[in-house]
């Protein structure tokens, strides 16, 4: 795997419909966030993570704790974005994800710059859980 | 209690907020169902139902099993609308809410109408459990 | 074309993300309406019709003016859905579509019943405009 | 006027429906964005700030640029929250704004604090706009 593989970033695509936008004619900022959470949903997914039994079978979940974001130019109705998802830190008990939203690919226009960090709980007692070392060696790489 | 009072339905306002629009300018229609799920949760807030308490402890909870709604006028941002509540009938198993959306009150312009059929479930087993008569003969009354 | 072409409705695959749920572990009623337009602005897609460019270039938009709906199982996070949407009558000024949720593919549990009556206006008036014949004769059949 | 004074931001209830929470028995993160607006809003309107005059008749609009938001404690269904909005700093294009989210009032639990940088734009050209001085010296204070 070279440093080129490594660097980057999963990419999940994602059409701005009406319920998306709002009455300045342009995607509404809280959207945005419904859009990276999609996105970092499915790269879990592609590193072989169901949520879904995650949280009712395990007990177990990853929570949102810290999102710096950057709205650099607005996305609109009908626009065809990528959101990108990629690992950039870690500590024992969160993780960091960067996040970009492009229109029309990531060679396209960036509309959007995230920065997530994330913890993963116990769902009863909402107490921090280690992060799984294996979890970012999945099957995706 | 007079028919004036008995059919005097429960009224709540809502401010409609960016969030709530669309690029077309009014307000989505999907949003329409948030607002009129709002004053029927405090709709039965006024009859005494607490439903978190009712979710969390007596793991019941009310569900909508069918949904009909014209939509006549469109609402726009910063509109300050009145959503109606009131029983339309009731079954062993499930109850009628009409829901009327105005804009300033209920003298103003008529924009939505909607029926509601709700129905009383065990959370658990999604059973369908007997609408307590004494519901709607609560405190508001 | 056969009977059998012209019955089949347009299908869209819908994810189930945490956003579209609640607190009672399953979709959340009003989101099972965006999913609808979803799969209508799909299916128009599908037919031709741009509707970023109608209503920016032609000022004209297609509105909702009634939307019967019977929620008869409920969809959980993860699921994948169709959305279906097909032709079910027609006047001069509006139309109407039929349209169905299903968990994993039409074989599979119908979770939503929805019939969606839709008008053709001018963006500026907001006055019924005669919807195009040609619209449900386009690129598809 | 005191320091005092002008250090005490903002404050608007925020009642938590449905609609706001997810499958994780919480609000869901993106929301409390919808939240936060809404607080802006409003102190806005206090202000002597109407958006929709200010966006319809004038052209102009404020946007969010950045925002930087951390999910300290999880607001449930029925909680009521208070969510502040008070001015953090200013120059000609940008002014910040601070905005915290308490259940129970300010003198409750601390669930989200978030830091908003917005700017006002000519609605046409999308350009910057000078915010105006008198803004803030409005007829709140």
């Amino acid at each position: 795997m070279t440093t080129q593989e490594v660097a980057r970033p999963f990419e999940w695509p994602v059409r701005v419909y009406y319920e998306d936008t709002d009455a300045q004619g342009v995607v509404y900022y809280a959207n945005y966030f419904r859009f990276m959470e999609r996105a970092r949903t499915e790269w879990l997914r592609s590193l072989g993570v169901n949520q879904h039994d995650l949280l009712n079978r395990d007990r177990k979940m990853f929570v949102v704790v810290e999102m710096n974001t950057r709205f650099i130019m607005p996305a609109e109705f009908n626009d065809e974005l990528v959101v990108t998802a990629g690992l950039a830190g870690r500590t024992r008990a969160t993780f960091e994800i960067e996040q970009n939203i492009y229109r029309n690919g990531i060679d396209g226009d960036l509309l959007v710059s995230g920065h997530c960090k994330a913890a993963f709980l116990d769902a009863d007692s909402k107490k921090p859980l280690r992060v799984p070392a294996s979890l970012f060696e999945g099957p995706q790489s």
